[in-house]
């Protein structure tokens, strides 16, 4: 069994690389957002041209970024989505909402401040982590049968 | 035409009334979640027992109220989903996710403050309106072809 | 808002007739197997002709009684799995699997003897009830949003 | 042509060794649920921390189970489900129903005396075999055509 | 429940009135193709003009009227097919194809000489029945749950 | 059976009545987007303010008028899309596709000039007719199976 | 592009290997159904134990070869069914409905013999062939875009 | 990350080419129709058969290429549909429909004069570009997360 994850939320930590370098031993593949947040901000005007109206400037970037996106969701077998401390994320709970709707695997990855705010996203999910690390061990559980410790 | 209308997201403002009211001559039905904050938050408890950990708690309540969001959001023509000014609103972004993925024509209701941070939300929509009267005003439209003015 | 509910599962009590009661003020519809014993199991031989091997007698049976547990499932909204006290009862976890491959939200009634025999359905399930009366209080608040007390 | 077959059901005897073995000149790939038993009813709590309620303790591993189920069923042509002598097995009868609605061609494995209690799920299947040989000889006739003997 | 049927196959007896006056007292709807043979044969024609071409005339023909029996078999719950004792019959094992595909309940309709031929679509239905009388009597009883006798 | 019709195409003609009025015996309803060509253009602006930019000014009221339209097509048994004389109607082909793929049955209405350059959207449809006459007549003999004459 | 075909129907002539062979050179894959016709109809019982009534035995049989032919079906790209001289042949048409329903592309192959018989099934399809050269130069031009002469 | 791309529509210019060249080093493959004028429209006829009626010549070769069309779409990741300075194209604004209501992701091609005729396709676009040039820098960009500049 191979497993196919994408990784959704949060860009301003390390969280995807912990996870993908602690499940560097197992069978998965991981996909995820353009992370640079510049970037991501921008590729719309960058490419198709300026707009004098920020709210076409988000829009031709966010309509770029849904071409990543709902490719790396729509084949996922496991969509881990993580906020984070700080800001509204709300791409992020779309993402979780998205992946809910076609059925996907969903670890919802938050410390415990956020868990009363988050009951319904947790609420569909199969697991709510707290650390990478625990998002790792769910891996290689579902993967190999091995538990921590 | 009759279309069936969902109305997600932010309770603490009577936007809902203003767009009931308004759409009163129309050929529209509205479905919500329940608004009653404290019995939503406790529905769970109420009926299934209590929880002595919070995040059960509000598991077994999230959980109820998903029978009535599910079945509201996929017997919907549109999904229109309000931010309000303050609180995380995951669940909001949640079921304007959940919406998207299942092709719902989505409206989205907010304030021109959280319009960068709602791109990628206003993005899968079909429309973004700043007030309850434009969303009438939409419905009103889509089945009368009548504009305002 | 209507709800289709499918109440699946143990003929042996009258559970069945305690939520209909129960609920006879709420805007719902229910559907069942037919809960006849006898009939349910010799409906195959009695319309279709005798078999001399009592595999293909209930096979004969089995699928006819299927025609109308396909369509109660497939049009509900909510589908109610009671779990007795004897028997097998493999039909009834064959009809929540059921179910919840096609995305129904279920609601599991059991007492606390089966939970752990239960735990990989209940965890499909968006409640686990311990009586009939749980389940008229959980149709109701989702209707109406009040709950008991 | 190849057969993607998930191996559903009684983990206490080696019936799935059997099926593999025998299978093992065949285009066939097989995957199974975690079968250590002690391993599957702990992951919830090994990985995600102690529950004070064993329901609770049940629920975290049986939806962090259900990550390899779902995939596995969902990726199978050919779900074989096998009901033991021993146990409830509502599991095992929930994965037939669930594979059931998705469509999968389905092989029921059992002893005769449980036919006449397993009825309706026999009746979903395309075979009902009583040894893992039989199920063997299926996927070699499936597969190349050719039969026993 | 009400069950929508759709009666599909031979068009030279009386088995459609058959079922539809043994059904008068249920709680069922009937569709059917269009039973006038010559009509069938040329609506197309008929409409859209002339084809020197019998291949083309036919075509013609043959799509108006799978306006007719697509609609009639997606929306009915349970598909009947009857194969008579005469000519190809290919539409009707067409039809119970496409119904079958579709996860359509079905119920074959035939004399026991045709058996062996039919055997790929018996083993796709839920009833294999010799009469008009049975096929009533298997929707009286998953309606009602009243047997025969 | 009743039919629903979705007519979509050319808005400068009276073809729409023509249908409607043809087909008032018949057990048929109909949809269509706004033609009122100027408040399908301006529609969005109207509503949601004006845009200096004539792209998301007509972004604006296309997204809007999909409100209408995805409605209209996938409630659908039956799409007709009419070709007129003139302009490009990319709009009408589009929705042909859009119809095709959700498989509803489409009839393709235009002169005989432009056969040519519609051969793949013809291609798709189980009729092509030249006169909202015979859109009628197919209507009549899907329904009623009588024929012209 | 690589095209996955499966050739169905007629087991008494070699034209599928005449298509196999004059597919050679092409980027192709088939799959068939079992065409040793004795293996085909005993299956069942020789593997699973014999039947007194025939009707068993033959369902037995059908129902291991579901497997085959609901796969092979499921993943094609494109499904050539074959009508030969003889025969009921319902089995094909069965499959070619099936094959409808799942929005596959058809290609039959008879000769104009069974042209008026097999009008429906011929006008659910992309193709009407006569010969097995035929079906060649379809998947040549389908794949490289080059025509016989 | 891997993208499948399908390029639709217009044949007379080389915009194909530009953008398999541009996007050489990224991890794309390309499908797209037959790109011979005189082919595409007479394979139909050169493989079955000639016709006297062009209207049947027409159907025969869209039908065959629809063969290729749809598994073009089907399969793809991303449709970018090309529309030209010249001709009608309507199957180009047919297969942006069908890709649309597959939920395909859109990129539409297309100079500025086109830009109000087309803003029914363009708004079910994810981008809408000017230049393959454009088209490339969005795959890079999706791919790799760098802009141009």
């Amino acid at each position: 069994m191979t497993l196919k994850i994408y990784l959704s939320g949060e860009i301003h930590t390390d969280w995807r690389e912990q996870i993908t370098e602690g499940a560097a031993d197992l069978d998965v593949s991981f996909d995820s957002p353009v992370t640079d947040h510049a970037a991501s901000d921008d590729c719309g005007v960058a490419i198709l041209g300026e707009e004098a109206d920020k709210f076409w400037h988000d829009r031709k970037g966010a309509q770029i970024n849904a071409i990543r996106t709902r490719k790396g969701i729509a084949e996922a077998d496991v969509v881990v989505v993580r906020f984070g401390e700080q800001y509204k994320q709300w791409n992020a709970a779309f993402d979780a909402g998205y992946a809910a709707a076609l059925g996907k695997s969903l670890i919802i990855l938050h410390g415990p401040d956020h868990a009363h705010a988050l009951k319904e996203v947790d609420a569909a999910a199969l697991a709510v982590a707290q650390s990478p690390q625990q998002v790792v061990q769910i891996l290689r559980y579902v993967l190999n049968g091995s538990l921590p410790g």
